[in-house]
């Protein structure tokens, strides 16, 4: 399959040439690439990828859930064991395992970024089949020894304006710095990724606060000096380019204890002696100091509960974090968000955005807070909603109750480098297919739509993000 | 932009010219409006309406909502403060401000409200711009000095066949009196709102009772005064034309208490001295009161709950409740109507009419509720989705498993009294729109579509309401 | 009406042609019907239907539930009483009200399969009207008498190449045996829904589990002796033709108890005083030892949870079970499954396929899950979504996240038999709709698009229920 031009358009005549018109505005803008988490070493070190399974195969975790459901052994895909135990070395023995199961990607979201990624940046335009798998392996292979495909020539040739990385507060955030002594002009920041820190229930959260007390030279078992920490550190993100915090809890429940209930817990937390409900309050408590320390340090905060995280403990004790095992849960926002929003939702100076896996929740509870509060805006749909249908529920079900201004445009979310600009591409489309539709329905000017594609291609991000 | 003989209908040139059929048998019908809220003094008085920003923005939280979610002050849209304080008094100077933002509403049905009302009602066919701000402002307020644009004028240039307007019963109806005696023949119905003195937490709960027991000259602070009271001005309500009734709780939650537990819940109730659990249970408890009430006077009632009241603290400090800060929640029905449902659910003789915020019960929940209970009926879709995705989304989840003939057609449930055609133009679009496709995929010859158009647009809430 | 050929296909010209391709693939495939309700004695007796009420409209309750929604008497449908009191026992009388009210269904699924049924089955071409209700009742009486509409002959029209009925473990399976010694070639076999003895809130449990150590010789007051029995009469279904269990709790809950515990449940559970939280946690862990003799003896595992059962006393008091007043109910997967998929999850050897009634879980819970574990598939959209919208909202929430290939293809569910057909074409028509769909825009090339399509009609239940 060639990638055709009119793809994710609607088929109808109309809807199909209002949609070309309105993404021809759009194709060529540069990428903004707000919240992601691509290896900052690559645009460091600048070293060519290794081999098509570890750029495209061994990482990914959308492949790898996939083939995983259908049986598939993670040993045999290369995903590496804790215990070190035996796994498949030989990439183009992964990569036939996966061209034999490309089958089950059809209709997914991987099988339109890989063939996009196949065809624009590797000139393959053969299916991928257990025939042409070794072909297609080789012409890869071929290509990621050439200079034109290392990380910072890529990321030129994705037209990136820039890109943000996610880190912990703990991360001395030194490939930044290599990137910006080493001149080279492509623009990568970071993003204040507090978790580990801030998550009591987070795996090695105990060390986790020691390690941020050495940084900062903060106690960082008094509550003040815990906290004086986190802002020293948020500050240090700052002057290292980052302009957004982000922030992953199971659910999206905020708090705003008064100071000595909040010291109290803090110790609790502090003495490792304490009950989940004691976790999710001081999370709970944690987010509207974020929301704090941002509306000072102007960092935009991001939000997004709601994944019930390692949801399969064989797998992570065999083979860690982040292994396709992270699933949504339903997630309530009109009672969870109150305490923050009570406290900090109608600043003008501070600006929170949120994402959701929950969908019942666009319609009903995001589009309406996002609506009225002055502080909130609506991210993107988040991970598996990342899809042509996902994109088009979430404009679907947002729109018409947060109009488009209170949504801040596209963010691919990816580890997979490659696969950014067929993710951006999707989303431009899918907007521009949606737009289309308002138009030849006579609900919107076509001039507006292709303002509004505009915005929500470029200028939205950009602005949102601070970027 | 100027409105568009096809808008709403698919731009697929089948479904389209079915649509275009569909709808001309219904564009035509006399409007009726069940459920709103527009001021009856409008006409019983029949006053012109001041100017533009008076009409059109002041009064309007969708409006006021998005500007406000964007950062504009409600001081500065001419809302009024509780205190007293200064807002800005000058009309073209808030609409002015609403020009510079009209870009926000792309997509909304605010949007399409607004175009439909500026072009059918005032002549205006440029777009709303900064530039074009004052023309448009000068043409709506010159209009508005005309003879034709008081209240009675427009009530029948909107082709209204009857409207209800919502009262509390503490209301003595004096506008609906002074409009039967005037000798228009405009027909304007009151509805029963008992929320004031049925929700324990309503501002100003106790005094309700207080001046129900005066008007009724029942001892409203025993149960049997209570409820007779009630049932007094059921009968009030009723001889001054009411159809029905109307329930806004925070929840479905109903009740069916024996006659013991009843009195002492009632008690603690007027004592002041309840826990938030005793309201719900008290406000549960009287849905079931007014549905035996109801089998007897047989007023329909209508309950529609789920929205999380006056959420923005602040913004009620200052300026009161209604400002745009009622956001929806997730709302059970299957376990929370079953007490009512035990005991009324199989009369034939009387009618519940259920509107939601939850649009993830439509196909769960209330379609199987409706599609089997004979006192259950589908109210449209409610507030927020009162949209064109909206209403496409209720129809599609609610029709397979109850039917049309379950639901109730469309009511407007707006104060904006200007865009009363409006909305009924867009219900009847998205019904012949709706029904298009299913002709177009051979689901339903044409002949029964159009019967069920006008059914929807017409006869079934002339039926349901019994007006 | 007639039966058009593009019925259910996009009206756009592009999608359609597409459709009409793909379909033509499918529609002479065999059916095969894993999940269902029909009658064992059907096949085994091979007797003439007696009349066309009894046939498709009293054991119908998607069809009496609609009447009795509008007011219409079950007793005046001829659905018998408990009390043996009085019902219409005409069933001409019962044809011409159900004929009265044929416009209640319009855009229905039941209006669909009935137009399939009479055109093609019967020869109808007419449309149900009063007026036409005695032409075509006298033509499907004289039908049924013939021969050639006696249910073996019926079952080799259908093409049916295997299909399932769903008996109690208390169930001799006479009529199997009886059906599998007359020779006759047509494949039918059961499924083990063990519900009325493992639901302690099932009607008749008490004795259920006494009859139960009769039939099986074990002792089923003990938890080892209930177990056993169980399993002997897995083995027992399995030998005559099962590939399947079926199991329809309230909720989805699992819980994997440890010894002692389970034995202390089971004891509270046989002395008959137990609490609802004891019957629910019963439930629980009774799945996951389904689970684990799943593993063993290879059955199927079905789940589908979430149905309020006898939602109505009265009518269940009056009528008895399954009359329409089952309603759908929030149901969460995430947390009720862990307990089985922690300790069966990843095992290559076990299936479990699961059903919903609530469509919020497809893309946030259920297609998240299923694309992860190797042991779960997921289940076609059951009962009130069995539906054209229902089946391509699934299809649109479940595959970007799960692909096809962890769906299970279609099963019909049904008690009715006639309809069969009508509803495996309505599948398949949608299934080919949603792929055409993904064809025009590209998504997907044609030719893969009809291996899907034949997947999707036969190889995946076949696959899945091992038939």
């Amino acid at each position: 399959m060639s990638l055709h031009p009119d793809r994710l358009f609607s088929p109808d005549p109309t809807q199909r040439d209002i949609a070309r018109r309105l993404y021809a505005e759009v194709a060529g803008l540069p990428l903004i690439s707000p919240h992601g988490h691509t290896d900052p070493s690559w645009y460091a070190k600048d070293e060519a990828f290794p081999d098509p399974a570890a750029l495209l195969i061994i990482p990914d975790h959308y492949i790898f859930r996939m083939l995983y459901s259908q049986g598939v052994r993670l040993e045999d895909l290369g995903v590496p064991r804790r215990d070190g135990g035996p796994v498949e070395t030989d990439p183009r023995a992964i990569w036939r395992r996966f061209a034999e199961h490309w089958h089950l990607f059809r209709g997914t979201p991987t099988r339109m970024w890989l063939d996009h990624t196949f065809e624009t940046l590797f000139g393959v335009e053969e299916r991928l089949t257990p025939a042409s798998a070794d072909r297609i392996y080789d012409r890869i292979a071929d290509r990621l020894t050439r200079p034109e495909f290392r990380p910072r020539a890529l990321f030129e040739r994705f037209h990136l304006e820039v890109i943000a990385t996610t880190e912990s507060p703990l991360d001395p955030l030194d490939h930044h710095r290599a990137i910006r002594d080493s001149g080279w002009q492509g623009r990568v920041v970071t993003a204040f990724r507090p978790d580990p820190v801030v998550d009591p229930e987070f795996d090695g959260f105990r060390d986790g606060l020691q390690a941020l007390g050495e940084i900062t030279g903060e106690d960082t078992h008094s509550w003040r000096g815990y906290l004086a920490a986190l802002q020293q550190r948020r500050g240090f993100f700052k002057q290292m380019g980052a302009t957004s915090t982000d922030h992953g809890h199971p659910t999206a429940a905020t708090a705003d204890l008064d100071p000595v209930p909040a010291v109290t817990l803090f110790e609790t937390i502090v003495s490792g002696r304490f009950e989940p409900q004691d976790a999710e309050l001081f999370r709970a408590q944690m987010l509207t100091e974020m929301a704090r320390m941002s509306l000072e340090d102007g960092l935009v905060m991001q939000i997004h509960p709601g994944s019930f995280r390692n949801h399969n403990p064989t797998l992570q004790r065999e083979f860690g974090r982040d292994k396709g095992a992270d699933i949504p849960t339903r997630t309530d926002y009109v009672r969870a968000l109150k305490p923050l929003l009570d406290r900090f939702g109608n600043e003008r100076d501070l600006s929170v955005i949120l994402f959701t896996l929950d969908e019942s929740t666009y319609a009903r509870e995001l589009a309406p807070l996002a609506g009225h509060y002055p502080v909130l805006r609506l991210g993107p749909p988040w991970w598996f909603f990342d899809s042509p249908e996902g994109m088009l529920r979430f404009r679907e079900l947002a729109t018409e109750t947060a109009g488009f201004y209170n949504t801040v445009g596209f963010n691919d979310d990816t580890r997979a480098f490659p696969s950014i600009p067929a993710r951006h591409d999707v989303a431009r489309r899918i907007d521009c297919r949606y737009l289309a539709q308002l138009v030849a329905e006579h609900r919107l000017d076509e001039d507006e739509a292709a303002e509004v594609a505009i915005d929500l291609a470029y200028r939205l991000p950009k602005a949102a993000y601070k970027l």
